[in-house]
């Protein structure tokens, strides 16, 4: 990352940013540093100086500087990213929102709630629990629904509620003159000219900084049950994955372990799955329409290869299934410790979604490095997890050339190098790849229209040519 | 729309043009004249000429030819547009796309299909019929797809289904300088930059011209039941339609007629429908959940005081009514022979509906307009279909004021000037209402950056300042 150039603030602007900001502004090493990493391996790179934003009117203090200073500036919202999206390697100022966590309106009767950038995904459930609704998509970690919308993020529900791109309805964002913007009213659908909420979705604090998101609410299911079922191979779990997905069995939530990463969530959450790849399953409406959706599914399983469909109707028996699956970033750790885990992020076409993995698996096994698969299987999403050590450059290049050859392949099967994760710095060249020149000039052109100095987390998902 | 400058084409282009593209070039008026209307309310408007596309390289040569002289550029569809989209106002070539109208590629077991932009829904469905998959926006018109992906269209399954902008997973585009692009792959779900597909689908042929669609498909549900009931009030209904959403149930179609629709449709289907609104309601799933469903909404109704509900289990009855559903535009044109009827189109929260509808009603009584009101209730969308004749400047005024006083309620209560219509050139000012300034300013800033020279469809969506 040597190749940015980076500038020290200018004083004029430290002193108007203090002058305006008094005390959520802070230069302390301790509070730099805890801004200038994320969940990705790079080494630590502290922003200049982090203000704590309490409102819309404070971001727009700030941007109105950086963009007359021309400073960098990043949102920050919980340092969950996992591609480097916040690192301000061109220094400047970070935004923390975790002050900006305020639930603003609920309501319940157009299934919407609108959220401070700050509030997490945990936060938001807890906080509209007595509505009888809740908010679906969930990431691994509890990341703010504010850098949840600017990643474009998802999780184990998309394959029934969708993802950010489907479940924001509308964005305040400061733009990089410092001016507030409201991308859309909170009806339901429209056709009313440009879809700036789309554009801001997933452009990583690159085109504009999101102080308040308006989303998608869902009603609580009646009745919910989950199944576990273990398959001979990888291919056979899939394979019954594509026949639900045919059948029309609206499943909500469908995701692949293989066995190596059975085998750490047994260590890790003390359980006894059988040692070889399983899917997890889970069937949300009515108590009669679970019990028909899932006997479907154990029919399709048995006619799959299934070597046993159990049950797990009771909400303790089924929390401890999902927080495994949740775990299994954490759990595929422990199987090499002091390591880091370094997740890749493809999705492709789910017809090819087995022969996808198989490859993959393939190429693994020429590997020493170790790793686990997870994935959303219902949506042809899933990650390796190779455990490296970040300090031994080989271990790093060689976990290089792996997430490269599943990404091309992927890119090949008509895929995406990132379902979920964000492009941050690690997957711009990938982008190349995937969207090709032309399209790329499209994003340039894009990015250069919304931020003219380049400003807003630069040097993130596109490179600017002749810069 | 005499503000707008009118060159004649430059005979060097004109000779270009018909060099490269041979007898796919016309312009002859009776050509240029069917390609100078859509279902708008404007006088024609022809093209200087019409270019009937067979490839995208058909496209890309017309697009280069017209980005070295100036010409504006226009893609057309079916014309079934209805806010004046696809009229050459500042003249230029018109691209017409009923020749690109292949199917491309059918993906079963991913739940895909690809088209030409030419290819029409109705036919869609037809190529598809076999698979058990079915494409499921529809808009009254049989529109293009590439148009309805233009327009953001939607339609009346979208309460389950969604609209174009969720079921577009992937344009061909030519941009304004006449390169390719691809705007995604066809992976289910990406994070790889920002969402050019989005940016796209709504532009209406601003920022560049669709050339081929990649669309989702839906498995057609097993079981399939619709059902009517009257309502004593408009609100009545629409608070049924709010507690059906609340509970959860995933109805497929939820639609309002309002007594003088009712009556339009009795007279125009040799229907005996009772003369009162009504909702009718379609039901997908297994045979077992469809008719869970219906009967929880049978209960609710009643809570509601629907007066009766009756079921359409058969096709026949069904196609019976959803045809009188579709064709409730013409049969509310019989109310006043000769008319032009003119639908207003705006969605708020649903919350708001009843209340909505409720004022619009009152103001409607006002006026001499005849009038009928049909409405996508589960989205909060719904149409005024205005009888007027659109040579009479008075009755043009009063319904631009009827139109102009709904859109302002509607905006008052966080809803938007267009479902599901677009912009066109009929709702540019409502533009301004509803984002603001500001808003607006990222629009032409994204319009500017995507067609620096003004050639793709001028003036519609957004006036750009200083031209």
């Amino acid at each position: 990352m040597n190749t940015h150039t980076r500038k020290p603030l200018p004083d004029l602007f430290l002193n108007a940013l203090k002058l305006s900001l008094g005390d959520q502004v802070s230069t302390a090493l301790a509070v730099r540093e805890h801004h200038g990493r994320d969940e990705s391996m790079y080494d630590i790179c502290p922003p200049d100086a982090v203000v704590f934003a309490r409102s819309t009117e404070d971001v727009v203090t700030v941007v109105k500087l950086c963009n007359e200073y021309e400073v960098p500036v990043i949102p920050f919202g919980v340092g969950s990213s996992i591609e480097g999206h916040v690192l301000p390697f061109s220094g400047g100022v970070t935004i923390d929102f975790s002050e900006m966590n305020q639930v603003v309106a609920i309501n319940p009767e157009d299934l919407t709630a609108t959220v401070q950038a700050g509030v997490t995904r945990k936060q938001l459930n807890q906080e509209i629990r007595h509505t009888g609704l809740f908010f679906p998509i969930d990431p691994g970690a509890d990341a703010s629904i504010g850098g949840m919308a600017a990643t474009r993020a998802s999780g184990t529900n998309a394959v029934r509620y969708g993802t950010m791109r489907d479940n924001v309805l509308s964005l305040t964002v400061v733009t990089a003159e410092g001016k507030v913007i409201r991308t859309a009213s909170r009806a339901k659908k429209s056709a009313a000219g440009y879809d700036l909420t789309a554009i801001f979705v997933g452009s990583e604090g690159t085109l504009g900084i999101i102080t308040e998101v308006t989303v998608k609410l869902h009603v609580q299911p009646e009745g919910i049950s989950a199944a576990i079922c273990s398959f001979p191979t990888v291919q056979d779990a899939v394979q019954c994955v594509i026949s639900t997905i045919q059948m029309g069995i609206p499943i909500a939530r469908v995701e692949i372990m293989d066995t190596a990463a059975v085998n750490a969530v047994n260590q890790y959450s003390q359980l006894s799955l059988k040692e070889s790849p399983v899917l997890l399953f889970e069937f949300h409406g009515t108590p009669a329409s679970v019990e028909e959706q899932a006997t479907m599914v154990q029919e399709i399983a048995k006619e799959s290869g299934g070597l046993d469909f159990s049950w797990a109707t009771q909400t303790e028996d089924r929390s401890k299934l999902w927080t495994a699956r949740h775990n299994a970033f954490f759990a595929s750790m422990q199987l090499k410790p002091g390591c880091r885990g370094v997740s890749t992020d493809v999705c492709v076409p789910i017809s090819r979604l087995a022969e996808s993995i198989d490859i993959t698996i393939q190429e693994l096994a020429k590997s020493t490095i170790p790793y686990t698969i997870v994935g959303h299987v219902g949506d042809g999403n899933y990650h390796v997890i190779l455990l490296i050590d970040r300090h031994n450059s080989e271990e790093v290049a060689e976990m290089e050339r792996i997430n490269h050859g599943i990404v091309q392949r992927a890119i090949e099967m008509d895929g995406t190098c990132t379902g979920e994760h964000g492009v941050g710095v690690h997957k711009m060249s990938f982008l190349v790849e995937e969207h090709g020149e032309d399209a790329l000039d499209m994003m340039r052109a894009l990015k250069r229209a919304f931020d003219p100095k380049n400003i807003l987390n630069p040097g993130k998902i596109v490179h600017l040519k002749n810069t």
